[in-house]
């Protein structure tokens, strides 16, 4: 039995994000998808909302939960059991902030572990910051966001008139 | 039950490669490491010699197993019955070396799938190539090379009178 | 006919800048320099104010026009009927930047072409955000910021007493 | 009238300089795609059949020449009037050796332009060593060699008995 | 005698620039450790507890001093007569921005020399940044802060009830 | 007295590599250029060669001598008594390189010490690669080798008839 976790802001979840998902619940027995509440800037979804959209989303896949913390993530990767931490990996920026949090977390928590998955190649641009980018114009966002929650994000994003 | 396959050239192995080797068979049920048997430049240790130094430094780890395969990675993965490849990730370079060959095999096999460990910082030099340069002028290999093969290591390397 | 677009801050343009301009009207007919009006930080120019600024610098090239929008590139794109989008390239963190963004850009339009001029290495550490900062401290920006509108730079960005 | 040229050494063509050049014939008038003979290693193809595989390829393409030339690039440039060299970009790899190379030509010769065009990440693993590698054990390569072509490719690289 | 500069935020200082004071104070003559008022952002610790964090860390090395400067880096160099600045070098990042600067300040002034110094691979994770997530929840912060200043750098990040 | 190494291949010195000797030779009181005698290929100059080309290029800066080593760069390092080793930085990739390389040097030898002087941007092309290539296809290589040495570099290199 192996549990893992999936940290991210996922603000909001992609089609990019619900690869990585489908993917590491096929490789571990249980996966929480962790939504960290904020980092430095405000995002554009709450907490709740972005918890919401992932569990609209992963609806049909039956060992995935949706959580968030407001603590470290060493901290919740023992309260929680957890044997590893997954990222999902595009380039060669994310692969740097990747090494230097997993790094940070085995000196907080020596049990600490993070395995990286590769984006396919074919969903290596689908980023939520596309997503504000283009729904915050009106663009069509049927590439990017799961459909769902197209819908609820097209409309959250929209430019007020 | 999950079946990982860990590739690589091991010429020869190293602490970086047992540190991922006993991190992956924590994960996974079943780990086989796998040794690639050459690529484009002549190995320093044949692929026998290669397979028997991790067979010495892995004895102790109950769900590991090593072998030699001459044909595509991609190939070999359904015929162990393999669920996932893991690789060991140091440097901006191994990440782009590595993002290529998981969609190159990708594309073979849909099946596919690679999870990268980051390698501790600690050991972030500890490579083969090291060993080889070191190996060849006589110096100190202990802190590169698992104990208990380190004297044949240093014998086979070492520089010829 | 070849119509290129060459979208950016421009926050003020550079001398960085007007080679690629001036490298961009030699390989195509007509080049539009499109000032985007904000991306996430406040600008220390206005978009008119670096319309004005880039319409001085390029007033001897004549196949070169300056224009801002408020909407996505792709639709300005299709709107001019452009041919190809332009950037220069200084870094590996540009390269990967732009990289999503013409993968992004693509999948909102499948008639999006960029291409990427290398920028001069005499060149590669002129750009606005040292002309910001050096700007504010009151240093020299002569060899920064094309002469026409070295002026009217320093004043903007000088240290009130 | 823009005449551009593709260099490279095309060991064999894959779908992936196919869609450069595709690109590269409808930003310029001309397109002369040049097989460099040979860099440090022996090729798998002669640069004879090099030629003859991108001729195959491109057949269906009126404005693309296919053209070999035993000297320097920056020579080559002057000697048929060219106003642009391409390349397709992939990786952050690819980037750094680029941009030395534009700098060097720069320095040989100042008329000397680079545009690099970046690769669809759909195609983003699609190369020439993954051909060969494939190719050799005798693996599935109609995803990475165009059709025209793919029975010759694989013939030439196929694992003698 | 040759004197060097060792800018940065150091908001707050950690063993990670102790190692490149201490490695730097024992290849130069002088070191003076440079705090930078502010960049962007609102620093957590003012220029002024900045400053006396780092004389409390580096106390016992006699030929470093701390100081403090609100103008342009390559003023201060003339100012003080400085032979070269030193810089700690982590990552593929750090790399190109200090690359910039480096630039940037040898056009300002000629004489400007920057030298990077490696980062101790065991300490490539020792950031302020880490110190400023981990302190911000009230996490174990010894592994990253110098002794002599824990207690301070810790109450003045914790979590206010 | 601070006496600072500089290791290379120098095939052949370049005017990259001047640079560092003359400001490296500045920062220290005394500077060792040291040609490694050779990697894995086959070098275009012996080590002799390299090592007479090298000192007709420094003949006029005093503290600069030229020396070649077969052995392990730790081991020169303690038996000459440096203080510190110098190499020039151009490229994300060199400095991934020179990471490794300075973490397996300290490993070996707790007192081994590496900066890495920034290239000046204007240089950052001119390398020991260029050289060979523009050499043996009969180009100008002025803009890249000393005076001092250019004819014997050109008739070296310079393609037999």
């Amino acid at each position: 039995m192996k549990l893992a976790v999936y940290p991210g802001s996922f603000d909001p979840v992609t089609y990019g994000h619900l690869d990585v998902i489908t993917r590491g619940a096929r490789l571990f027995d249980r996966l929480i998808v962790l939504v960290i509440p904020n980092g430095e800037k405000t995002p554009a979804f709450t907490a709740e909302e972005r918890v919401e959209l992932i569990r609209k989303t992963v609806k049909d896949i039956p060992n995935v939960e949706v959580m968030t913390y407001p603590g470290l993530l060493a901290d919740f990767f023992d309260e929680v059991g957890a044997d590893v931490v997954i990222k999902g990996m595009r380039s060669v920026s994310d692969f740097e902030d990747e090494q230097l949090m997993a790094n940070i977390n085995r000196t907080l928590n020596p049990r600490f572990e993070t395995v990286l998955l590769m984006t396919d190649n074919r969903l290596s641009h689908v980023c939520s910051r596309a997503v504000r980018d283009i729904g915050r114009h009106g663009g069509d966002l049927s590439a990017f966001v799961p459909e769902a929650i197209l819908e609820e994000v097209r409309n959250k994003l929209r430019p007020k008139k």
